[in-house]
């Protein structure tokens, strides 16, 4: 169905094609403020899944959820040094309140550590406070240049987290722990999205941060795409609040602290590391509709059939949807489908109910075949897992095909142009980190050699920089 | 416990016991920007479960979820003459973006029928598309001059529904669907809160609705709190922003509209509806713990065998937590569940384990009792749906008792200081809202005689004005 053109093909003009799927499948829609965004219900029900797993997974890494407020006082992001200097360019400014002038200006939050560490100074006093696991969902603001719709908004949703420990030890093992067993495993198990996992440069750390944590994940088109990033802050937001605690022996000590977040970004990434020539193709755990059953002409009957297959869906925990729009040409509604990316459709007309068979289509792969009417919830539970499984295979392939190692700077501008470079990160010294960002490809991350993180005594020598082209 | 005065009394001073519980209960705290709310893990985990109940409601009355910006150009707003004009005066100003002065300034979401349907003129074409069933989980803000938390703050948090519909007939139809199924429904079986429905005069009207429909509440201290409005806005944003779709005759036709909403507000009624002299008294279905199983004194395994009771508890579908912290005294730990409002305690001491009892205490009604483990489950499961029972109808009748019907203004005053006064409809001509105003009453609704929505063609003959002090 590809061919009757809904979309600019991804060889053409791979943005185009983004940009095209976004509208198309009616994920999201420019809002009347630049860089602000509109997520259409087909797009929200998407990102309503992410949260529900996400929350689920923070919960369990023991963290509560609580709320901060938008607006913070302009004072307090001057607090941190490097923080205030990272985000000053990209804040909204509201001045005027009530119809008034404000005496002191208020930004709109870009991020929550400064007016979530004032209150941790209050709230954090004996050792026996800590760890303090907070987490909020929200929307924050950065004032965009360059848009783009879930990659680059002016205001976007995330979540972000932000704790307090006892010492650095803990600290790092809990930014370590959401990376591992919240995002890594989120992006892989639920996503189908591979990522590669590393720590930052210096240059590519968090304002205010002294390391921050990464997963990348290489999109169809061979750019890296940051997907969530944890980072340790040391001692930087409890000294500039003033977070202390009393330890066993009664001593006051600074706390050590993390902050964390994924936001409607991995929606982009979503698109882009699966969606294909005839739209989106989306892993079965995180679509709203698994199954869709279309009616392809109704007659004898056919829609109550249809309706009863829905219900038999249903109660056998498959997501599913009833598509008796027949006034629609069967050929626009399974265009349609497939720029959704529901990943299996049952095409039900009277001929084939005659026979006790409907067509079961997958949307990875591409295959079409007629099932017996007996067997329906099963074959469709098993075409949702094979198609979670082959979209993780797919996109690991090709991660790994797409990925070469070099042995130097300019070797890895060239291999960066389709994909992810592999280099020493020796060579990284002498002003190699600009040289690469001069040529529009950055190091999206330094790994051991096995693919492992750096512990904290680790020097260049067997580590790795992760170059690309990036999002 | 109450004796020990970790609360204002109520009857000492109303407003204060609130401020003292909000904060002592670890609901929420003051933000740094005025009127600005943090709110706070066990807040946060209330206003979650009524997120999640509420969301389940509103997606079963049709309704998808979608997300709108926080930034709307202030040019919109002027679209609605009677909206602007309602708004104005609250309006969050940005002028400044990304370092520089913006073109046009935006305002920050004091609520988004203006932007939402400057997206449905676009969505809306046929009466195919209708009804268009939108909401969305949002912060909004409107600045307040004299906020209190959860009542009145500047930033909250809230669900706005906003709706098409082809005729004037389903847009009430489900206006009234989302108050009655939705709101009351969920106030009354899960919050235990009874409301008072009906319409508000034209005064008190939102701005730019063509009806408001109101659930009121009354609280602890006889006064009402507006818990919740679904709005029929007409034709009139329909005719701002330019919605119309083609009927089935062919003919261009302006949209109807409805708009709807509750927010962070309902945690301030949960307080101020149950809550005693001890603290908080959270009905067991919107209760994050339901029951805490506290250990007195950790000795002869006590301990593993307080966990195996949660974990027993859990399995019953019971939230249940568990207190080992022996090295607070137990009297401190009681005064501090009290305070939270959780409705089952199950205390555990080396003494009654040997007699195979633990001591269940009951939060509503305060009593306490021997229970034999083996029954535990059953009986907290029972305590629990005693307690929501008695919660409602305890609300239930002091509503009542304090419900009078009177005959004219003045009368009418008078009743409001205790509660509501019930004034015939007739006697609200001739600025008698104006007078009760000035005393300090408002009309909280209009409904009939007999306690059910008035109907479009009602005259004030057979109404009843439901008027009160309110917050």
């Amino acid at each position: 169905m590809a061919k009757e053109g809904v979309l600019t093909p991804q060889s053409t003009d791979f943005p185009r094609w983004y940009q095209d799927v976004v509208a198309k499948a009616e994920l999201a829609d420019n809002g009347p403020v630049r860089g602000t965004m509109v997520i259409r219900p087909y797009g929200y029900g998407i990102w309503e899944a992410m949260q529900a797993d996400l929350d689920r997974r923070i919960k369990a890494s023991g963290a509560r959820n609580a709320y901060f407020p938008l607006f913070i006082p302009e004072s307090y992001l001057h607090r941190e040094a490097e923080h205030v200097e990272g985000f000053s360019p990209e804040l909204a400014v509201v001045t005027h309140g009530g119809g008034k002038k404000l005496e002191e200006p208020v930004v709109v939050r870009p991020t929550s550590e400064t007016i979530i560490n004032s209150y941790f100074s209050k709230w954090v006093q004996s050792h026996r406070d800590l760890p303090m696991l907070l987490n909020q969902w929200a929307n924050v603001v950065r004032w965009e240049l360059r848009p783009r719709l879930f990659l680059r908004t002016t205001e976007f949703l995330w979540q972000e987290g932000h704790t307090a420990h006892a010492d650095e030890e803990d600290a790092r093992a809990y930014a370590l722990r959401i990376l591992h067993d919240v995002y890594a495993a989120f992006m892989r198990d639920v996503l189908a999205i591979p990522v590669v996992l590393g720590r930052k440069t210096e240059r590519e750390r968090f304002a205010g941060a002294t390391t921050t944590w990464t997963c990348e994940a290489m999109m169809r088109d061979g750019k890296a795409l940051q997907m969530g990033t944890s980072h340790e802050l040391g001692q930087n937001f409890a000294r500039a609040f003033d977070i202390t605690y009393l330890d066993e022996q009664g001593v006051q000590t600074y706390a050590w602290q993390t902050s964390w977040g994924v936001s409607t970004r991995l929606m982009g990434a979503l698109v882009m590391a699966h969606g294909d020539d005839a739209g989106l193709r989306l892993p079965p755990r995180i679509a709203p509709i698994q199954a869709v059953v279309l009616v392809v002409r109704d007659e004898e009957g056919v829609a109550e059939r249809a309706a009863t297959m829905c219900d038999e869906l249903d109660a056998a925990g498959i997501r599913s949807e009833l598509d008796l729009r027949t006034d629609t040409s069967f050929g626009r509604r399974v265009v349609d489908w497939e720029l959704k990316g529901v990943p299996v459709r049952i095409e039900v007309g009277p001929r084939d109910l005659a026979q006790g068979e409907v067509v079961l289509a997958q949307r990875v792969g591409a295959t079409k075949e007629p099932v017996a009417l007996a067997e329906l919830a099963a074959r469709v539970r098993r075409a949702l897992d094979d198609a979670q499984d082959a979209l993780l295979a797919e996109a690991t392939a090709r991660r790994d095909e797409h990925s070469h190692e070099v042995g130097g700077v300019e070797e890895a501008i060239e291999a960066a142009q389709g994909g992810f470079a592999l280099l020493p990160a020796t060579a990284l010294a002498d002003g190699a980190e600009t040289r690469l960002n001069e040529a529009g490809v950055s190091v999206r991350c330094i790994r051991r050699h096995d693919g492992s993180l750096p512990g904290p005594a680790d020097g260049d020598e067997g580590l790795v920089a992760v170059c690309g082209r990036a999002y």
